[in-house]
């Protein structure tokens, strides 16, 4: 991929993306063999005023090695200056970029156990960070770029350099960085979805009945003063950002104890390294009452399982079919991608601001209005082409608003 | 260079250099553009039954780019959490092992105050560890591959990959990893040391008296019950291993308060990506009473003025020209093989090791013996083809053992 673009998309990141304000640090997790896109980051924040970027390192090769090598009681051990770091930047008013090129057979072969018991207590640390991300008090963004590993799991028939330059070519245009000035086709993007946002915030469905073709049919309640949000995101300090590069789903928070039915995944879910496969969960009360998987099903159960926020939803995400992604038809073994081709739902924990005054509530009081939590929050896709939304009112009229995968405007 | 060869040099340096124990973590630095010769190390240490392997991964276009860029107060700042992390290794009993790449100039340009400060900042909050290193009670060991722009700066006239080339054969060779079996041949090497270090501790010299053809003349007294180190050292836990690979020197602790006459460098010093040239001092009573530099003096000053330990002696070090590293007659702009080239003084802290007991006093006990304290440790190198070192015993009486930068055996 030509220099020009990358710095182009690089740009998209820090500016509409994390939006870096002056004077702020940025901390940018990056793996080690990505490092000249990383420094393309870290040269665009430096531009927009940053005070300091912090590198944080990551190395595919190093992690595996650590789970099929490391002592075993690493796996439940997360050392206290880790968060001390976390807190350290968050108090300076940290802005989180993430570049992400990760191998979806990473983990492939390791003890479930470890990669369990490690995302537990690492959860379980990081928990205040987790949240100051999630209610928007720090602003975060994610993007991607190709590794050899992920390339080539997405097209394994082709060579490794023309893989990777596929990958590049979807990525790009996925992310709608591929005109000649990605900001501000974000911007014309961002306007799109405000119309559509505005609608299903004025209807305030007191519920979602969604149903496809492969079997799901789900009641899902939302919450009271539930918010519809998407094409972006704003800062508690006011500032927006695009969390995703790309983001094509407008999202909002279905009530913990309200679920009833069955879901059936359209999509395989790559979860830590493992691909789980031919999937269904049955809900009842918002819990997840029985659940099976073709293949990978201890990677689903320890998912599910973790805790009790876990077997419930903290998400309902509605994405039309003729997105850029959707359009692609192809598997990106990567959930930043995969989830905005398809509808998907979330099992864990919910983003305060889908909820009028969430995210200045405690824990205790979201929990009460139905918000659910967890030390997790995993994405999985439902979505298909034939599948129907309806809204159905306070007063029991029912309102059908996305038909056969597009919306109905 | 070949996969093979690398992978005898990694295990060099984790067996020999840092000689890792089953059960230990291992904390490796590394660039992220050495990922590739980083994780052979890393898969050696946990083949010898490491407990964790720690990758701290840096980057020198990252370091360069905050000294540029970043905001004026981090150069004063040292985070705590950072101390913690050294604190929470050593606690376990971590080896440390440094992958050496550093692009001698990285630093040109750079406001030298920010360096100066950052230095003084990063020293304060470090010294325990350091303390923990230079005393032995955690192994460490340095090892040096070639990056891009270093081997173009030793071999200029050469186009990229073969001055890279060059650079490999010169580090394999310098570090005596040449030969089918680098361990064994390690063993012999500190063999050879052993006669030499015995002889010179039993005739427990009052002090030395050093000259060279280009100036340097200089008296410098050792301390009482001095210990001479070479061939490797002596972890506090009584396992062995090689600090430094290469290592061709020995060295012993100079008094702080004795040091007299005038020492010229025969060498450039690269420090913090700043090359000083044509350098002199002038030392009475231990102290630098005067210096010069044809080129970076301000580097020199930096060094000279962090404290008032860094304004004396800390070690003195006789390496034979005949060395493989003498012998290249090559300047590495690396301290790592410009100290093994010739022999060397180090403004600053001394190593306990070096004196009787030395690591078990206190450190005003220590100062009090005649032991420098100070921030830092900068090797310089004085040593030259006509050197002659005569040893002056507590009788007065004199021994020639260097002649004409050979030991007179």
């Amino acid at each position: 991929m030509n220099k020009e673009r990358l710095m182009k998309y690089a740009e998209l990141l820090v500016r509409a993306g994390g939006n870096v304000q002056k004077g702020q640090p940025v901390v940018i997790s990056c793996s080690v063999d990505d490092a000249y896109f990383g420094r393309m980051v870290q040269g665009c924040a430096y531009d927009v005023g940053a005070s300091e970027v912090i590198m944080e390192w990551s190395d595919g090769p190093t992690t595996r090695a650590k789970y099929l090598h490391g002592s075993d009681e690493l796996f439940d051990t997360f050392p206290q200056w880790t968060v001390d770091k976390l807190k350290y930047n968050n108090d300076r008013g940290a802005v989180y970029l993430r570049v992400d090129s990760s191998d979806p057979d990473l983990l492939a072969g390791v003890d479930p156990s470890r990669i369990k018991r490690a995302t537990k207590a690492s959860m379980a640390a990081t928990r205040e960070h987790s949240a100051l991300l999630m209610s928007n008090a720090r602003r975060w963004s994610i993007c991607a770029v190709p590794s050899p590993a992920w390339a080539k799991k997405v097209f394994p028939d082709l060579p490794e350099a023309e893989a990777i330059d596929r990958l590049w070519g979807h990525i790009l245009k996925g992310a709608r960085a591929d005109g000649a000035d990605p900001i501000a086709d974000w911007e014309t993007h961002k306007q799109n979805f405000v119309k559509r946002v505005d609608y299903l915030n004025k209807k305030a469905f007191k519920s979602l009945r969604i149903t496809t073709g492969i079997g799901t049919d789900i009641t899902l309640g939302l919450v009271k003063n539930h918010i519809w949000v998407g094409g972006g995101d704003m800062g508690k300090d006011g500032v927006p950002f695009f969390p995703n590069l790309p983001t094509e789903e407008i999202f909002t928070m279905p009530d913990r104890n309200q679920a009833d039915g069955r879901v059936v995944a359209s999509m395989p879910l790559s979860y830590q390294g493992r691909l789980i496969e031919g999937f269904e969960m049955t809900f009842k009360n918002g819990r997840v009452e029985s659940y099976s998987a073709s293949k990978n099903q201890e990677a689903l159960a320890s998912i599910i399982e973790m805790d009790e926020g876990a077997r419930r939803l903290g998400e309902v995400a509605l994405v039309a079919n003729s997105s850029p992604i959707g359009q692609m038809k192809t598997l990106f073994y990567n959930t930043l991608f995969d989830e905005n081709a398809s509808a998907h739902l979330a099992l864990g924990k919910a983003y305060p601001n889908n909820m009028a005054g969430g995210a200045d509530m405690t824990v205790e009081e979201r929990v009460a209005a139905g918000c659910n939590d967890s030390l997790l929050h995993v994405d999985f896709m439902f979505g298909t082409q034939d599948m129907q939304v309806v809204g159905i009112s306070e007063d029991g009229s029912e309102t059908v608003f996305l038909q056969d995968g597009e919306f109905i405007d």
